[in-house]
């Protein structure tokens, strides 16, 4: 092979046009959401994207799947840790530089086609991951044996989330310096609901 | 005056316009938000609009004002009672014909305009009133002292908001059904985390 193709790959270019990709889809949504605006946001030619990415699409959901953590990892043997770690990521995820991406895929990722599949299976592999860690705790012996999954997963995973959302522009710095104690004070505030003892 | 000026409104027409404004603005989102579309798709003429709204931010603001219900009414005397209306409310709010334009308010409000003031001041209002109802449950006794109003509230708040947006859209249906339920448990399992005696 000759030309660009049979360069070696540089993982600088991929970073930078998966940062892009995170930055046109968070501001303009799938609807603007080309290839062209991609390139020019990264400063690379729209061939080096090509090369790697048959269509916006699979460079959408490339984007995408780099930025969704797997909960799957979160396994500290203590359920307060754990939902103290699973509350972090969540605010991380919401207030990182692809924010705003993270944001508009609860909107828009189930009308777009061809990734709205990959982000529904990753989003599942998260439920999944996250409700086995309170069955984990109510195994263990420390959350009540009647705990509602869904209600402490929703006022744990809500609550991160309207922090995130309900933060005006102009205090989101300081919102943002202050995740780890707010993780930690929420999971404590909730837990005191279904703490065995 | 003569003209379609002077002929007296049709108050079928303002709903049926601002009913399309917010599906439009739902499934679109402002890029994409004209008179013609919103004309196009309440099956009236852009004269009809113009006649009422000057630009399409005044019909978008008009629109969205009509659908943020005020949680300042909500005083019953209980804090539950006032927790579980809330949480109905906000659960109406995402589940209801303009869930979509309320889910994108979200993201897109604080980029919008001449909007996003207004609806930056009807939230701050939904927040105040909001805040007063725990504090209300706080001063009679049912919420111990120490209570974190803004803890209890994003438990709340964001519970509805994670049910609301984690629904598969094939179980929307269902979830919807549900949403008188759903309150009530939600709020009950939050306040056991607080509540005095």
């Amino acid at each position: 092979m000759t030309g660009e193709a049979g360069r070696p790959r540089d993982p600088e270019v991929d970073r930078r046009v998966l940062s892009a990709a995170a930055e046109v889809f968070g501001e303009d949504g799938w609807g603007r959401f080309t290839v062209d605006s991609v390139a020019r946001r990264a400063g690379v030619g729209k061939a080096s994207i090509y090369l790697r990415w048959p269509n916006k699409k699979e460079l959408l959901a490339s984007c995408l799947e780099a930025r969704i953590t797997p909960v799957a990892d979160i396994d500290t043997g203590s359920v307060r840790e754990d939902l103290v770690r699973l509350a972090e990521q969540m605010l991380t995820a919401f207030f990182g530089e692809s924010g705003r991406a993270t944001t508009r895929l609860l909107l828009e990722a189930d009308r777009i086609p061809g990734v709205a599949e990959r982000v529904a299976q990753l989003r599942q592999a998260q439920v999944l991951a996250a409700r086995a860690i309170v069955r984990r705790g109510i195994a263990r012996g420390e959350l009540h044996g009647g705990t509602s999954v869904t209600l402490l997963l929703d006022a744990i995973v809500g609550g991160c989330l309207n922090h995130a959302l309900a933060a005006p522009a102009h205090l989101r710095p300081q919102v943002a310096a202050g995740l780890t104690d707010y993780a930690g004070e929420l999971v404590d505030f909730v837990l005191g609901a279904v703490t065995a003892g």
